[in-house]
């Protein structure tokens, strides 16, 4: 598939069929992840493949307590209606860690290391592209607390829980989000 | 171009040619960098095109101040001998800036908002990717102290320069790096 075309018309998917993936297409997907660049070509990432039925709704389940939580919290009525179904939908779900001892020059700086996380966002970008050459969904899902996420998974407090791409084949065409124009968003000097 | 060759063949250019870019060629550019994905669709991006011969000394000068103070602070030998001299030769850097305040729902939450600069972060990545597609070369930079970028650009604090992309023709090609097996960044569950 062209870049471009990728770029444009890959879309959230919160609706999946329930099929399962082949390892050899999530290879695809990982491979393409991990041509990201990252500071100092160090390669920050980590990825948990999660498609077990059991790990599935233990994710499940912290979104979920995270969503009711995040009702209060925000005051977003619309957080009432969405359903986080799509986790348990989803044949595959790939959580991205990152570690923070692998980032750059940020390290040394006070407002602190994010250079890490950066990398593992472009690479995420990676696999939602990937995943849509290959005729499938994603969706980039972050409704968690780290710790929680930290707690299931096993995972020491110097290593981020980044986000969670969900990846499979879509049962509805998920919609089109328009964009701000780009005039709106570009000064000059 | 392929999707899966732009990502695989794209590579950090630090030898950049000073002919200047058509206007048109930043905007695709940029046009391929807001259709990235971000928390609720709140696009916390904005892009500060930055030619003019001025504006590229000061982001130099901050740049060499950073080098010369993380030689000190990191002990990295190799950054003795690291120039900086390809933000003069660009014709153009692209400040990506992000808004703390359209983020996801990590503005609730304990570790603090990333999301947004996670956004920035494929938004990037959609920037080296397409400029790769359309021939050119590209640099992600982030050797800066982020409190100096928003004096230099009047930036306020709420607000943070995420990164700088520096984009031109190739003056000599960029060396490829390597990257470590897929094995050793998977575990399954």
């Amino acid at each position: 598939m062209d870049l471009f075309s990728a770029i444009k018309d890959r879309r959230s998917c919160r609706n999946f069929s329930t099929e399962a993936l082949e390892d050899t297409v999530i290879e695809r997907i990982l491979d393409a992840a991990v041509w990201a660049p990252s500071p100092l070509n160090m390669q920050p990432w980590q990825f948990t493949i999660i498609s077990s039925e059991e790990k599935k709704e233990e994710v499940f389940q912290e979104a979920e307590r995270c969503r009711k939580w995040a009702v209060e919290a925000s005051g977003w009525k619309w957080l009432n209606n969405y359903t986080v179904d799509f986790l348990k939908a989803a044949p595959v779900i790939v959580l991205v860690v990152g570690d923070s001892k692998k980032t750059g020059v940020d390290m040394f700086q006070e407002e602190g290391s994010v250079g890490y996380q950066l990398a593992c966002g472009a690479a995420i970008q990676n696999m939602l592209l990937a995943a849509h050459a290959m005729g499938l969904g994603s969706l980039w899902f972050t409704f968690f607390d780290k710790q929680e996420i930290r707690k299931i998974f096993d995972i020491p407090d110097d290593k981020t829980p980044v986000a969670m791409v969900c990846i499979g084949k879509t049962a509805k065409d998920p919609a089109s989000v328009p964009r701000k124009s780009i005039k709106d968003k570009v000064t000059y000097c």
